[in-house]
C-alpha cells in the first residue's frame, strides 16, 4: 500500500509506536487517573519532573493542551502575554490564549534569537491603565517556525533573568526540548532551569502515539491540574498511553540520528539549482526550504506527493521537512535523488 | 494486593480495559489523527455516527471534553444555557460553561423528570434586553445525580419538540445512553433522534481507558473538530484509544448484569435498618442510598473502606455506589452482608 | 403631551434630574477624569466613599458596570459566585458574569430571607477538583425582585461572617441601598460595613440622570479603575454628570416619601377585589401586586396605560409598581381609584 | 491657579465644554435611554447615522466602548482580528478584545498606510485547523500612534474591497474622523462608505463633555444595544450628554483651527536645533516630536511643565502634542518660544 511505503516528511508528529511501547501499553498497569490512582501516569509523571529539575509534571492529551494550561495558570484575564511573532501558540493554536485565559498576545519580531533579551527589553512597558498588565513570556526551543532553532542556554538565562527582574513568569514550550538538548550536547535541565513551568511532547520525536507533560512547581502543577479537569483533559486509565511514554523517554539519544539526516537531508538538497537552504539554521530535525527555480514550492510539493514523498510549504516559496525515526538514511537519500530529478 | 481485591462501587469510570481491549491496542492500525488519518479513529467515529444515528461523529479524551465542546458550537458568548440544576455540565464541570463559552448557565430543579417539558415551557422567556439569550438545552440521559434515572423517549421528543419549537438547539449528556437503552430495553437512536448533538462515554460501564464521541450533524462535527483542536484535544495515533473503543462498543449488551447487580444491591440494602432506598429509582447500574441510622452516611463511608469496599458520599447523609464490569454478584452479596454487620 | 402628564411606576430609573441639578451640571468644574483630573468627580468619590465607610470609591455610567466590575475584581475565570436566584446580577444584567468575567453563577433560592445564612451555610461546597472555586457571595438591598424588602443588618452580619470565615468576599448591590438604610431608620453604614465592595445607584430614587458608584478598598477600586477602562466607562468630563450626583446625596431623606406612597398605593390597592399584596413585604419603595381577578396582569397593565398610568408586569400574574420623586400622593390616589375602576 | 492658565497638549480629551454645551445640558428634555425614551439622545442618534451614511447609531460612554462593542458585534469567540500594530484598539484598550470578546488580535505593521492594501493581502492566511478564523480588519483614520495622519479614501476603498471579497467585515475606529474627512476636504462619508461599522467621539476635538456614537446597520446596532447593557453603557437620562454631542457635531468645521495650530507648531518647533518633525505627516491636529539634543524627551516633557506646558513622551525619545479647541494660536507661539528657550 502506497501509505506505508511514503516518506512523510510533513512532521515528527507522524511517527508511529514502537512494537516495545505496544507491549507495553498492552501490560501497564492502570487505574482511574481521575482519582490520582493510575500508577503507571504517576510514574511516567514523576520521571517526567525529575527530567526537567521540576517539583511536579502532570500528563496531558497534547502540547497544545500543555501550553494552553500554562497560559491559564500563569495569568488572569486581561493580561498580557509576550512571545515570538512566529511562536506555536500565537501561530498554530487557532487563537486558545484569548478565547481560554482572556489573554491578549504581544508577538515580536526576533525574541527566539541572540539578540531576543535586547529585544524583550525594548518591548517591556510601564504600568499604565491603557495598557494590559504583562505577566507571561513564552519561550519555544527548539524554535518550530524557526526552522528547528535552538536557543543557547546563555540567551535562555538572560531571557529568564529579565523575566524575573519584573516579575514575569517564564513559560517554555519545549516540545521539542529534547532535539535542543541533544543538539547542544547538554542536560536538558541546562535549558528547563530557565522557566517557571515547561511543557514537553511524547508524540513528536520520540514516537509515543498521544501525550505531552506539563512540568512545573507543585503548587503550579495543582493549578494546572484543575485547568486540565475544565478543559476535559482528565483522562481514566490514561495509564495505557504512560507507558508508551515511558519506553519514548529511554530514547531520547535516537534523536541524534533524526539531525543527523535533516543535515545530510538539507546538505543534498541544497545542491540543486533552484533550492536553497540556511545550513546554518539546520540545527536539529527540522529544514526549511526556499524553492526559487522554475516551479513554485507547491508545485515540488504536489510532484514529491505523487512519488510517495510528503511534505507541506511553510509559507510562500518554502517547504518544511522533519527527519523522523520512520524516515532513513536510504529515505533521504531517495528524497535528495527524486528532488533533483524533478527539478531538472 | 489491596488493590487488587477492593470492591470499587464508587463509580464505573474505574473499570479496567479487558485483555481483548489490551490486544486491539497492542495491534491497531493507527495514523496522525489531526491530519485525518488514523483509520482506527475514522472507524470508530463513523460506527458511533450509525450507532447514534447522526451524520457524522468526533473522538474526544473525555466526556466533560464532548460537553464543553457541545456547548461552545451550540451557543455564542453571551447567551444561556438551560439544564437541570443536578445535571453534570452544571455541578461536575468546574465551571467549564463560563470560563470557555462565556455562556450564562440556568439550572433548573426538575428538567429531568416526566414533569420536565411542564417546567421547561415556564422556565423560557421572552426576549428583553436585560436577559441573555436562551439558545441551548442540555439533557442527561441516565441521569447520574438523579440516581442513574432514565428519561423516557416520550418525555425527551417532548422537550425536543417545546425547543425545536423556539429554535433552542438539544445537546445530550449521554455519557450513559447505553445504560438508558438497555434499562428501556430499546435501540439507542430512539432517544438520541431528539437531540442536535449527543455524546456517550467509551470509559464507564463500557470499560475502555479512555475516550468519549460526539456526534451530530457533519457541519456541527467540523466546528467541534476545531474547538477540540483549541483546547487541546486533538491527539496524534489516537487509534491506540479507539482500538479498545471499538470493543467496547461490543459489549452493550453486558450492562444488563450492571443493572441486575445494582438491583440485587440495592434491594439487599434497603432491608437494612437504617438505609432505605427509593427502589422505584434504581434504573439502571446506579443507585442512592440513604443513610438514617445510628452511624453517618460518612462514617459508613469509612467503614466499608476498611472491609476493602469503596464507595463515596453523595451529599449529606446518602452514599453513591454504582456498579459495572468488575464488580460480580458475590461481590454484591459480599458489600451488603458486610453493610449488614456494620450497621448491627 | 401624554408624556409629561403619564403617571411613570415602572421604575424609580425614570426620575427626571431637578432643576438644581441642571443648574449644578451647568457650572460644574470638570476635567479630563481618564487624567483623574475632575475635580467634581473626585469630590463625589470621596464623599461616596466616606458615606458607604469604605476607602475609596468609583464613579460609573450604571449599575450593572459597577456590578460587573465588582464581579470581575473580586474573582478569578473559572470561579463561582454564589447569590439568589432571583438577584439582579443574575437575572438582568444579561450573563455579563459568565461573558465578561468567566464566572459561573450559582443561583440559590432565599438567600436574602432571614434564613439566607442557613441556606448559604448548606450551599457551600468543599473543594473538589469537579467543583469551580467558590470566591464571591453578592448580596443585594433592597433586594428588588423581591419586592424590595430589606434585609436586616443582623442577617447581613451573620451572612458576612460565613463568608469571611471561608475567605469568600462579599459584594453587596445596593443599587438601593439608601431605601434600605432610610426604611430601617439606620446610618447606611451599619449595612455596608457588611460586604468588601458595595455599588449604589444616583439615577433611581435619588433621581440623578446617570451614574452609580462603586466603594471598597483602595486596592479594590484601583483594580475596579482598571476594568472600568477595559469595559469603556472611562470618561473625559464625567464632572457634568457627578455635579448632579452630589445633588442627589442630599437628597436620600426624600426617600421616605416615596416609601410612604408605596404603602398607601399598596393599601389602597389591596382594598380592591382581584388583587393581593403581601404589606408585609412592602418596606421600601416598590410593590408587587398579584392580579387573580377576571382580567389578566398583562391586561390591567394596557388597560391602567390608556389611562397614563405606566406598569409592567413582574412574572405571570404579577404586576410591579415603583414609586418615586415624579410621582406624588394624589398620583397614588389616582391609581387607586382608576384601577377599582378598572377592576369592578 | 495654574490649571486654568496650562497650555494642555497631551491631548484633545482634555477639552472643556463650552457654554452653549453646559446650556443645553440644562435644558435638554430627558426620558430613560434604557426603555428608549430619551427624545435627545434618539435625535443624536439619528443625527449620527446620517452623517455616517449608515442605517443606525448608538450613544456609547467612551470609544473604547464603542470600538470593543464593534469587535463583540463582528466576530465570534475564538476568531482572530487583523489591525495595525500601533492601532489604538490593540495598544491603549487595556487588552479588551481578548478578555471581552475572546478574539486574538493580529497586529500588523503598516496597515494604515497607503501599503496598507498589499500588506493585508499577505497577511491573509487560508483556512486550517491551527488557524484562528479572521473575521475582521480594523481599521483607524486618523491614525494617532502614527502621528493624526490620514488614510485616503481609494486606499480605503482598496482595503475595504479586500475584506469585502474575504468576507471579512470592517470597523473603522473613527475617534477623529472629522479631522480625517476637514484634512482632506470631503465629506466625511466618502470615507465612512469603506467600512460596515465606525465609532466616532464627540469628546475630543469636538470637545463635547462625554460620549461617542457607534454606527453602522440597523441589525448591527441592534446586537450592539444589547452587549452596551452588558458592559454596563446603558445610561437612563443620557439626554444630558447627548445635548452636548448635538451642539458638538455643529463645531466640526472648527477643527480647520486645530490643524493649522499644529501645523503652526509643528513648523515653530522643527526650527529649533535637537528637535526634529516630519512635517509631511503633520496632517491634522497631532505632532510627533523627536528630541535628539542635549536633553531628552521626558526632562524636556518636565521642563515644558514647570513652564504649565503640558504634554507627554509617546516613546523613547518622542513626544505628542496635540491641538485643541482650548489651545489658541498665541499659546502656539508661547510653546515654541518656550521650547526654544529650554533647549538653547
Amino acid at each position: 500500500m502506497i501509505k506505508i511505503k511514503a516518506i512523510d516528511l510533513r512532521s515528527d508528529t507522524v511517527t508511529l509506536p514502537t512494537n516495545e511501547m505496544r507491549a507495553a501499553m498492552a501490560s501497564a498497569p492502570v487505574g482511574d487517573d481521575v482519582y490520582g490512582e493510575d500508577p503507571t501516569v504517576r510514574e511516567l509523571e514523576k520521571k517526567a519532573a525529575a527530567l526537567m529539575g521540576k517539583e511536579s509534571a502532570l500528563f496531558v492529551p497534547s502540547g497544545t493542551m500543555g501550553n494552553q494550561i500554562a497560559v491559564l495558570v500563569h495569568t488572569k484575564r486581561g493580561e498580557e502575554v509576550i512571545l515570538d511573532s512566529e511562536a506555536h501558540i500565537y501561530y498554530y493554536e487557532a487563537g486558545g490564549p484569548a478565547l481560554l485565559a482572556g489573554v491578549q498576545l504581544n508577538p515580536v519580531k526576533g525574541l527566539l534569537t541572540p539578540q531576543g533579551p535586547e529585544i524583550l527589553k525594548e518591548t517591556l512597558k510601564p504600568e499604565d491603565i491603557h495598557f494590559p498588565k504583562t505577566s507571561l513570556v513564552c519561550l519555544e526551543n527548539t524554535f518550530n517556525r524557526g526552522g528547528g532553532t535552538v536557543l543557547a542556554p546563555a540567551t535562555m538565562e538572560e531571557l529568564y533573568g529579565i523575566c524575573h527582574r519584573q516579575d514575569l513568569k517564564v513559560h517554555l514550550d519545549g516540545a521539542r526540548i529534547f532535539n535542543a538538548a541533544i543538539s547542544l550536547n547538554i542536560n536538558v535541565k541546562e535549558l528547563t532551569c530557565c522557566c517557571d513551568s515547561v511543557m514537553f511532547c511524547l508524540s513528536k520525536g520520540l514516537s509515543a502515539p498521544v501525550g505531552s507533560l506539563l512540568a512545573g512547581t507543585s503548587e503550579f502543577i495543582d493549578a494546572a491540574r484543575k485547568y486540565r479537569k475544565i478543559l476535559g483533559g482528565g483522562m481514566r486509565q490514561a495509564g495505557v498511553l504512560a507507558a508508551a511514554g515511558l519506553i519514548a523517554l529511554q530514547s531520547v539519544d535516537r534523536l541524534k540520528e533524526d539531525h543527523a539526516n535533516a543535515l545530510r537531508l538539507a546538505t543534498g538538497l541544497s545542491s540543486i539549482p533552484g533550492i536553497s537552504i540556511d545550513l546554518q539554521r539546520v540545527q536539529t530535525n527540522i529544514i526549511v526550504v526556499k524553492v526559487e527555480g522554475k516551479i513554485s514550492a507547491s508545485v515540488l510539493v504536489d510532484k514529491l506527493s505523487v512519488q510517495h514523498i510528503k511534505c507541506a510549504t511553510f509559507g510562500p516559496g518554502i517547504i518544511r521537512m522533519v527527519t523522523h525515526k520512520d524516515v532513513s538514511s536510504q529515505d533521504i537519500d531517495f528524497v535528495i535523488s527524486t528532488t533533483k530529478d524533478l527539478l531538472n
